[in-house]
């Protein structure tokens, strides 16, 4: 079966700060025309930081487009479309939890919401933690919590993690332990 | 820590078919004002759909936001904001794979991109299916799988399975699985 869809034309609707929202015309693969809309997104990284204690550092956050405060992982967008995904990762666990990893494991990338972004997030376990005294970044308005991993996991089964991202990593973070 | 942050003003960017973007002033804990881009999403539902013997349904579809055919498990939009989650769910699990369930079990909620979107997909479990006969619809560009849930595991570790809310639901149903 044929399920390609092919660029007709573009339009650019916007572009702000962090997204640009795209329309475009595409011929389905029936022939027939249809559109799509698509927020141009520059990707990001997203940390499951874990120490020797099998404590993760998490980061409770208000999230203003749904109006909730969430419990997420330390996460971040690229700087620059080609910025260094470990690069970014280590700068946004620094921004946002004050830590440095000596270890950094990658767990491959999630296409957050491929319906209409072409929002990319690259996966690390970082370990060998040391705190570097810093306290998160000025503009950065987060709580750090250090919740043990099984209790991470209760926190995903009874939805107080409810953040797509870090469910994964941490699904992905298990895969990788239990192999190694 | 103070982390909430009081809208100021907003503006109407863009009105879609699938999606809105919005601009807002908003009010930041330490009193500075800053802008927020919201993508405003009617929300979804995703449905791991498994039959007796463990096998998973999935499909196949090109996602033009991110130029590639991704395999995800069965999922979709509201057709109403007020839209109940479960008719959701049944309308896309029959329109994706012609497939009806005599069960189904709530696994909860995502966000799956809470910085830019208030998106939110409901998971759901289907089993005790029914193939109702039907072929996918005519605007459902969809090739159908079907892999038993181990090997659906394995195609997470190798990287052949990046849609976040498929790594949800797979992980959401492992612990709910566990529990039963």
């Amino acid at each position: 079966m044929k399920l390609k869809e092919e660029e007709i034309s573009k339009e650019i609707i916007f572009k702000g700060k962090i997204l640009n929202l795209e329309m475009y015309n595409v011929r389905l693969p029936n022939g027939n025309i249809s559109t799509r809309e698509v927020v141009e997104h520059p990707g990001a990284v997203a940390i499951l930081a874990i120490d020797e204690e099998d404590n993760v550092y998490l980061v409770k956050q208000y999230r203003f487009p749904i109006r909730k405060i969430l419990i997420e992982i330390p996460a971040g967008k690229f700087d620059s479309p080609d910025e260094d995904p470990l690069e970014c990762g280590k700068r946004e666990l620094a921004e946002e939890t004050g830590m440095k990893a000596k270890e950094w494991i990658y767990l491959g990338y999630i296409y957050t919401t491929p319906g209409f972004s072409n929002e990319k997030i690259h996966l690390y376990v970082a370990k060998r933690l040391d705190n570097v005294g810093s306290e998160p970044d000025d503009d950065e308005f987060v709580e750090v919590l250090k919740v043990n991993i099984h209790e991470v996991e209760q926190m995903i089964e009874n939805g107080e993690i409810i953040d797509a991202k870090s469910i994964c990593a941490l699904y992905r973070y298990k895969q990788f332990n239990k192999g190694s």
